[in-house]
């Protein structure tokens, strides 16, 4: 199946475009399970049982798991082996944002397709699509390009015009003609840039979008997904992490984020 | 020390401008090291030994080894440890090509900084210098951004114009503007672009350039110096990956990566 197919199945079953990120910081873990073993796995499969009825996916940020060497990566890796077992309806999107040259990207596209088995990765676009063969020939994976991040400073580079035109909506401009040749393709943008979210989707009708930022990082629902969805109200995928994983610190954290996920499952609904 | 100051010395010491590139695929590592326990650990250290008097720095590109997962973060460890202590004197470039947003670049820097103990780092422009502040303020450390890549499609973006200007040209212009308020920016630029290396030492005389891609992948070694060095004959960093390393797939690998080594060593001090 593809990341496609799997995202529509299962958007339709829990009626969401949620997306909880597990972006696990080992010093925000509740200290009952941070002093016990295997603590960002023991923590993330929690979450993941209290959320798992109330997301369209679940994305990690490798950053939060590299940070602690090998024992962050087998984290990682029983993570992602926990969602395949237990909820395997639900697609993984690996947050690596990777991109190297052409011989090299084979090896982080073992990393996220075989090793982990995830069913999306998102990439810089810095390099050109011909680095990124490796990624993009997997026909069955998902793979989410930056176009318009959610950091304050995004438009450094992402603002520059070039021909009257953001260099961002270059990128998704050129990921709609030339990238997207397998299907296979998707976008980052930002909730904090909402009227850049709403240009991108009259860019690319038809393109999932994978959109972080919402709550702590201050973009606000309503605008992020009347801009992000397409026709048919969906294809939007909307990351929140540290507002659902970190809603509280006490034993009762899972609990708590299954408060805010369905807070926000419902909020976006609302708009869709 | 300062990455800064590793490098002038070693650069003095070794009478090398030549990085060599740890980029050991395990499906190309001779058959006999293959089979055995720790293979690219064992293959890295064996290249160490034999190079470690004619390079400047060595440069593992993290892909290769995250594409085995748990078992190569720990075989990349394992390498960091072994030139830190048998040839604390060389500097360790980790290739890793990361940016993400503030607060999950933390996670990459402990990696690169911390785990790793690596002194130097590779890093995506597009996010812009808001979000690297992870990076940045590690002072002994070297921040390579990537400015021109090695690949043949590198000018898909990179080349865009800006106000007339290639955006490459712009990411320099920044990166020594604004971005190396620390004295610890450098930029990636790849051999087979001599022209564009020449322009960017114009516009940035005093940074240390990493530039790969002499070799397999077509740069030529005298245009690459004479266009890369500084007005000391220094301050490039010329990295051979594939060529030296994979000089021969028997068991005298090892030998030959040396002779590899030292013949580029020469050619290109012929050109300094």
């Amino acid at each position: 199946m593809t990341f496609k197919q799997k995202l529509y199945n299962i958007v339709k079953k829990n009626n969401s475009l949620l997306c909880v990120g597990l972006d696990s910081d080992i010093e925000k873990i509740p200290e009952h399970i941070r002093n016990g073993e295997h603590p960002q796995s023991t923590f993330n499969k929690e979450i993941i049982d209290a959320t798992a009825d109330l997301v369209c996916a679940y994305k990690s940020n490798t950053a939060f798991y590299e940070a602690r060497g090998k024992a962050g990566i087998e984290a990682l890796k029983m993570t992602c082996d926990y969602i395949r077992e237990k909820h395997p309806e639900i697609p993984i999107i690996l947050d690596a944002k990777r991109a190297d040259i052409g011989n090299t990207n084979e090896g982080y596209a073992k990393f996220a397709f075989d090793y982990l088995n995830a069913d999306a990765i998102t990439l810089h676009p810095y390099l050109g699509i011909e680095t990124l063969g490796a990624f993009l020939r997997r026909k069955d994976k998902q793979i989410f390009i930056l176009c318009k991040t959610s950091n304050p400073g995004a438009g450094e580079l992402q603002d520059l015009k070039v021909d009257g035109k953001p260099l961002y909506q270059i990128v998704a401009e050129n990921v709609v003609k030339n990238w997207n040749y397998n299907g296979n393709c998707g976008l980052v943008i930002g909730a904090p840039y909402p009227s850049e979210v709403n240009i991108v989707r009259r860019i690319a009708p038809s393109l999932p979008f994978l959109i972080p930022g919402i709550g702590i990082q201050g973009g606000e629902v309503e605008k992020t997904v009347k801009a992000g969805v397409d026709a048919n109200g969906s294809n939007a995928i909307i990351n929140s992490s540290r507002g659902v994983i970190f809603a509280s610190s006490s034993e009762d954290f899972a609990e708590k984020a299954r408060g805010e996920a369905m807070k926000l499952q419902k909020e976006i609904n609302k708009f869709r």
